[in-house]
């Protein structure tokens, strides 16, 4: 069975600090039988997004660059499926919050930009990031078939959904959600119970295991709220990380259960497609 | 605040048994202060899915008919909304899964004609019911935009947001849902673990309130799960029912918090149009 290791970290002043944390990461990971490593969103920088910075675009990466290669190199090395949240400069002026996939052999899979930007007090993102157009890719690995999507991507039954009908038999989420002080005595729980939920919604409704990565520690006003996690088809927690602390959140993942599952559960045996064409609709009123 | 009452209840040998069981739990609840009531799935009959026996047909009714009359009648004196769910004879040799939504004034609001048929031992339903080709009505009622969906919906993402796109505050599933005595040991918890969360799920993802009115008791083969629900637009469980007992399952809406909580987190404003097309395909590869 193969083994996702979700990496759980806090945030670095610099990304050559992140890089310098990270690969010994990876690298206990893959001596741990790690099979698939994810990083947390944006992992080689703070959470720049917190206020509107037009000097934070420094810190974007060309793509590919540099880092895909010293990444990709360091995949192959390990023979892991590594799975990279970077900062994508993808012309002059245009930005992508962008994740990277390298196959166990080291190659570039390819980049998922994505699709669903947030804009809020203090999740400034659609400033930086122009909305993805890399449509819904899913990587087949040596590993398994998996859809990355990230952060406010979750909340979107239908990014899982057009992963899973592209054959995912994991999802996972690169993220950085967290509380703004003002808002946490009253709604804290009620919001990362809802963040939990809805995914553990989408593994249920698709049939596949997934998997989140979030940030832990502060950035700026944000507390991010760690609790990395992996579901199961059915929904169940497989595995929790701390709220507070770094951890690496090790799951073994049973492809082969999820047959049974979907044979049990044929969801996709009924989708109605003949009567969902209104999902590309703002509103129907 | 509108208040929801749900009608969890066993199952009776003939539909006048039923009739005359539910009629007094209706008068209850509205005597309790309910503005909202709503059956179980199929709530005249026995789950008579359990093998496929043609004589079953008997059980239906046709739409509108004197079924109707008594319901409308019902919730026009009593002042209520009232959903109830039938099993529908359409024409010779076409029957549906059917809700039917009164107005508070008894005005006979329309039909939801369940859209997704499951067909698993135990679960016979494409046998007796065509998939229903109603659409997504949301029904707008003097307690709220309601939208009703019914059962196997549930573990659609697609149905949830379609009603949700049609305005609906509150999505209303009446359900039979059970275990099979040979599957309890092993998946029991998991599958009604699963069931609940697919739902909450909906709830976060659009914003809204949700709540599912399963029978309890057993029929045939199956031993149904009650644990009627209702959850809040955080996916959090505001009121639940017991696992094997009758039970009338209150709930006040708070339909003003459905703004506040679509304000902090305006998933509706990010919906990625432009790139869910391929939603309407069975599989993309």
């Amino acid at each position: 069975m193969p083994r996702l290791a979700l990496l759980q970290s806090r945030s670095f002043p610099s990304k050559s600090e992140a890089l310098a944390h990270h690969e010994p990461l990876i690298r206990q990971a893959a001596a741990a039988g790690a099979n698939i490593v994810v990083t947390q969103e944006l992992f080689l920088t703070p959470y720049f997004c917190g206020v509107q910075d037009p000097a934070a675009f420094d810190l974007a990466d060309t793509l590919p660059g540099p880092i895909t290669e010293r990444l990709g190199a360091l995949a192959g090395e390990l023979g892991i499926v590594l799975i990279a949240s970077l900062f994508e400069r993808r012309g002059p002026g245009l930005y992508h919050n962008t994740a990277a996939t390298f196959d166990a052999d080291g190659s570039w899979l390819g980049l998922y930009r994505k699709a669903h930007i947030p804009q809020d007090p203090g999740f400034e993102e659609k400033f930086f990031f122009a909305p993805g157009d890399s449509g819904w890719p899913v990587w087949t690995t040596r590993f398994g078939n998996i859809g990355v999507l990230i952060c406010w991507d979750q909340w979107y039954p239908e990014a899982a959904r057009l992963m899973a009908l592209g054959g995912a038999q994991l999802l996972v989420y690169p993220t950085a959600i967290g509380w703004l002080a003002t808002e946490k005595a009253a709604l804290g729980e009620l919001q990362h119970g809802a963040w939990e939920t809805v995914q553990r919604g989408h593994a249920v409704a698709n049939g596949c295991y997934l998997a989140a990565v979030n940030r832990c520690g502060h950035c700026g006003d944000t507390e991010f709220w760690g609790r990395s996690f992996v579901a199961g088809p059915y929904g169940q927690l497989l595995a929790k990380a701390s709220t507070s602390d770094e951890q690496i959140l090790y799951q073994d993942l049973d492809y082969g259960s999820l047959e049974e599952v979907r044979r049990l559960w044929p969801f996709f045996r009924d989708r109605r497609i003949d009567a969902y064409g209104e999902l590309t609709q703002r509103w129907r009123s």
